[in-house]
């Protein structure tokens, strides 16, 4: 529960005493000049060299020094989420809305401190809080928004080459030795696109066999990595998946922790989809161990609803993100700028300007707490567990896998009359295979609702309901039963 | 100036029939479903199958056949970009409104047809409208909007590999010989990145010398592609910049692209701040050559004034982005659907779910049109060209390079009083190092102005002053020299 309590209530404590002395040369006067102001756009600038006087191209009375933590508000802690929102909509008027006058950098594009400042603190401050509820240390690593969990993935795979073999960086793979990748065979594809796309090739991604629950087998994952190193060739990486697309699976993190630990492997653990549950005392259980990872991906825009595109990659170990990634751009990244720039995170990316997508997250997080993500998180599981105490023993329906889903997805094949008697056996197979496409078609056609279905492995297509709106009730549950029903009763 | 008179108006003539035929059964009376209708939210649905009934959940009338071009309608041409707009509206109305009703996917989202089917259609005929306006025979090709000018490039290297090594996605940068990447020394460091990245090495990016005004000099890369092969290395991939980061200079393409089909390479443009000015018939002239090309980089984000992100990965040959990426994930992907899926493009990124960048440029072309565009390109230019004019002989300035610059990018010195009669050397190179800094850091303090400064090779600290936003006067660039001489006097 590391990291819960500070989110019980819909309060960030001084989160800028974490964030350093961001202003190297703050000489002026700065009593009053942030917090305890009671207008930001009023406030008195009488004490200014003439140097700085305002002319009539100046859009607001709005410094740039407003927007920054001093060394006095700091150590009074004054700087607080509350003057971080007053800071926010006075940026917001000084540029947003002004944004035909000439030259005001657009907002919307996080590289340097200087052209987003109220972005990268509010960015730095959510990952610190993020990694507070994955339970590193005092919240201690490093981490960047990305554009999708594929794109987090990806850099889970880079870091981790970079940890182990720096020297690919410059020389390319043929410094390393072959490397490979451990992940399930039920988890993202995006593990072997990373595979591909890095140069490792998906012949070296490695897939684990899953229990009937579609969960990594701890000791498929030991044999196979005592294969490869028969093989010669050197295991580096491996995803543990928190939520698996399909079943919504949970990988044993702790014993696939236990296992990397032994032959010094990089865990990183994709929870995409699955991460959101850390959020909720009922169901965060089913991430322990998590703390152990090295790396993890956690996408508000799935579970947590926030609109996408949100992604973060979280990393244990500080500055291996900037080691891994830095070309150190001269025309972006001066190292005389007047501020300390080690806020200027853009070189941490494989981007360059990157879209502002903590905003919306950061914004509902204050808006909703903690509680409030827990609440949401709690009422779509309570849903889809619904949604399997209905189905699970009703006519014409069959599970994919036994038990109550870990996440929220509920699989299941819908059985109509017609093939209901019918012995198990290629033709069923055959027909029931076609019969979730059919409904699916059907439901587009009609406009009423739409649930997607997939085969897996040996299994022929089954529906995959999967709730992540909190607005969804039982009736609408009810309603995508009878509409199925309606639709494929005649199959 | 292919491509150009087709966009000399407003719109878009009948795209939808470009778009092929979506529906594989289509077999409902399809007259005056989509075009032709006054008011798709009350259209008649009284033909339809009893299973297709409206019920209470149902939160329009809007079917999801009336968002796809059919066999009737797209024979007569109706379907034209009006239509889609009205499906776009309705759309808007059908999910935005109502995405506290479940199930409904989040349209900000684009992996497959069925989940984003308007924003699918919008961002193929707006990239078929920029592969006219590079030059393509009938804008046919391949691409994909990204997350940025970044990712942008690094596509473009990986479909390069892909083109040259298929077997690399399978079985890694050792089934290849080492392989060697070209790009200007005043390229984006992108390309650096993507090298890094991709397995290849920075130390397998080679980089090319530029002439005075920062271009590629073509001599130097046919020698340094002699180098490599001598040394028994494999150049792949020549990056040529259209609009270079600092300088805002044009790499002359055709020059490159002679050399690289005499040496069997793949050209790229990396057109991420100078691909605008393919919409201007006075500027366009600085990318010729850019249709020999075999991608293209090109961020509506940049110089035409679309919010962050918009950035486009054009590729001529078409079916490789797919190839090069493809992972056939069977939870997204299913052959078995009912519509044609290749329009399920998300197998064809890096990424999954996709945040829809198309429809903010979308809306703009169609509300400014392609004239609008020049006519913002062109006035920013201009006042670049103003900005050049009024410093070029001023006392107090050095231009960084002579002549007129080609993009918007003015690079200068501001040399304070107590500089200009100091002999040049170490001890003037120093603290004419400092100036900018310090220019800019009280510009920060002042809150009246920002511009940016870097060093660039042996040249110490100067200014770069760039214009993208068109509704800069000649006031403001008066006032941007006013105030670097208000605050450097002293310096």
């Amino acid at each position: 529960m590391t990291g819960m309590e500070m989110f019980g209530d819909n309060s960030f404590s001084s989160p800028c005493n974490t964030l350093g002395f961001l202003q190297k040369n703050n000489s002026l006067e700065e009593k009053g000049r942030l917090a305890g102001q009671k207008n930001l756009l009023s406030c008195d600038n009488s004490d200014r060299d003439a140097r700085f006087r305002r002319t009539e191209t100046d859009f607001s009375n709005l410094f740039a020094r407003d927007l920054l933590p001093t060394r006095s508000n700091m150590a009074s802690g004054q700087v607080t989420h509350a003057s971080l929102t007053s800071c926010l909509l006075a940026w917001t008027l000084l540029v947003w809305l002004e944004s035909g006058s000439p030259p005001p950098p657009t907002p919307t594009c996080k590289f340097t401190y200087e052209i987003a400042p109220v972005f990268v603190l509010m960015e730095q401050l959510t990952l610190k809080k993020m990694r507070e509820m994955i339970g590193w240390p005092n919240g201690e690593g490093d981490g960047l928004f990305s554009p999708g969990g594929a794109i987090s993935n990806m850099y889970s795979v880079m870091i981790a080459r970079y940890k182990y073999f720096p020297e690919v960086k410059t020389k390319g793979m043929s410094a390393a030795p072959r490397l490979v990748l451990f992940t399930s065979e039920h988890s993202h594809y995006s593990i072997k696109k990373a595979g591909a796309a890095l140069g490792f090739g998906t012949d070296n991604v490695i897939l684990l066999s899953t229990d009937e629950r579609g969960r990594v087998i701890p000791a498929d994952l030991e044999a196979k990595i005592l294969d490869a190193k028969q093989k010669g060739y050197v295991p580096l990486f491996v995803n543990a998946t928190a939520g698996s697309t399909v079943y919504g699976a949970f990988d044993p993190i702790s014993e696939i922790a236990d296992i990397c630990e032994k032959y010094n492997l990089w865990l990183h653990v994709d929870g995409a989809w699955g991460g959101g549950l850390l959020m909720s005392r009922k169901h965060r259980h089913k991430l322990n161990g998590i703390e152990r990872a090295n790396s993890v991906t956690w996408n508000p825009h799935k579970m947590m609803g926030v609109p996408l595109q949100c992604s973060a990659i979280l990393v244990r170990e500080k500055g291996i993100l900037a080691g891994c990634n830095s070309m150190c751009a001269g025309y972006l990244f001066q190292p005389d700028k007047q501020y300390d720039v080690t806020y200027d995170t853009g070189d941490k990316a494989i981007q360059c300007g990157r879209h502002v997508d903590i905003f919306k997250f950061w914004l509902m997080w204050k808006a909703k707490g903690t509680a409030g993500f827990e609440q949401h998180i709690d009422k779509c599981l309570d849903l889809s567990q619904y949604l399997y105490n209905k189905i699970k023993n009703r006519e014409g329906y069959e599970m994919v896998f036994d038990g109550v889903p870990q996440h929220t997805n509920v699989c299941f094949w819908y059985i109509p009359p017609s093939l209901r008697g019918m012995p198990d056996g290629d033709e069923r197979r055959e027909k029931l295979h076609r019969v979730a496409p059919k409904i699916k078609a059907m439901m587009m056609e009609s406009g009423t609702t739409m649930v997607g279905y997939q085969p897996q492995g040996n299994k022929v297509n089954f529906f995959r309901m999967v709730v992540s709106n909190p607005s969804a009730t039982q009736s609408d549950i009810d309603f995508l039963i009878d509409e199925i029903e309606r639709l494929g009763h005649d199959l």
